[in-house]
C-alpha cells in the first residue's frame, strides 16, 4: 500500500534559506507551500543563525513534514564564503533532525538531473520544469525553486529506493 | 562595583568540540570545568550536529554561563575541511545564542595572545600557561585547553572594555 509522504527541501544559505514543502504519492506530486527565510545582515553571526533556526522550526511545525532534504553543499573557492555556507548549512541540518525528521542530502548535479534529466542547467530551466512537474507550484526568487527541487530529488530517490526495497522483500 | 562573570570557551570542530569554563571577578581567573563534546563519526551528519547541540546544550543548562565567546575558526584552503568546520561552528554559535548568551567571536592570533603573549605559539605553550594563569584548571586534550584560552582570551577583552567604558563614563 503506497501511503502520501510530505518531504521538506532546503537550500542553506546565511542570508537566505529557501525552504519547499511537496507531498509524493506513488509517482504523483503535489506542491505544498515554498518560501525563504531571511537573516538580518546588521545582526552578529549567532543572532543569525538563531534567526535562521527559529524560521526553520517554525515551517517545520507548520507543515509537518515526514522527511528533510539538504543540498550538499557546492564547495567553492572562496573559504570565507564556504565557512559562513557551511553555519547555515549546519542549521539547515540540525533543525528537521531535532524535529525527528531523516535528512537525506543530495549533490547540487543530482538534484538538476532529477528535475530537469541532466545534471547541469540554468536556473530558468529549472524554474520551467517546476512548472512542469508541479503545475500549482508558486515560489518566489531562486532559493525557494531550488529547494523545490531537492525535495523533488528526494522524492524520485527515495521512491527508487521503496522501490528496489520492495522487490527485495517481494 | 564588580561582579563575577562566568564565561563559557568553544573550540569547535565536528568530530571534538572542546569547551572550557572559567569565572572572572577584576583581573582574577577561576577555572570551573572544561571537557569535549564528540560526535559519533558512523553517524549520518544531521545526528553528528543533534549530538553537539545536546552535549553543548547540557553544558549551558549544568555551568549557567553568562557570556559565551567561540574561536573565528581558521580558513584553510581545505575547503571540504572548511565546510565540515562551519556546520559544527553554527552549532557552537547557535546553542549559546539560543539560552540567551551573547556569543564572541576571536581570532586564534588574538586567542594566542591573550594567553601566551604572542600571537603565534605552540600548544604546549598553551597548555602551560593555562596552567600558570588558573593554577586548578584541568583539561584532557587540545580542544578542551583551547576552549579554556578562548575563554580567557574574552575575559581580557571583555575586561579592557568595560574598563574603557568605566574611564568614558567616569
Amino acid at each position: 500500500m503506497q501511503e502520501t509522504i510530505r518531504i521538506i527541501g532546503i537550500d542553506p544559505g546565511l542570508r537566505r534559506t529557501g525552504w519547499g514543502v511537496i507531498e509524493t504519492l506513488g509517482n504523483s506530486l503535489r506542491f505544498v507551500a515554498s518560501g525563504t527565510v531571511t537573516s538580518d545582515g546588521d545582526m552578529d553571526l549567532a543572532s543569525r543563525l538563531c534567526q535562521l533556526h527559529d524560521g526553520l522550526a517554525d515551517i517545520i511545525h507548520s507543515h509537518q513534514p515526514h522527511e528533510a532534504a539538504v543540498e550538499q553543499t557546492f564547495v567553492n573557492k572562496d573559504a570565507v564564503a564556504t565557512l559562513k555556507l557551511g553555519q547555515a548549512r549546519g542549521i539547515a541540518m540540525l533543525v528537521p533532525a531535532r524535529a525527528g525528521l531523516r535528512v537525506a542530502e543530495y549533490a547540487p548535479n543530482a538534484v538538476k538531473k532529477a528535475v530537469i534529466g541532466v545534471g547541469h542547467g540554468e536556473k530558468q530551466q529549472i524554474h520551467m520544469m517546476l512548472k512542469v512537474l508541479m503545475p500549482k507550484a508558486t515560489f518566489v526568487g531562486n532559493d525557494a525553486a531550488d529547494a523545490l527541487a531537492i525535495a523533488i530529488c528526494h522524492a524520485h530517490n527515495r521512491q527508487g529506493l521503496s522501490g528496489r526495497l520492495a522487490k527485495l522483500v517481494g
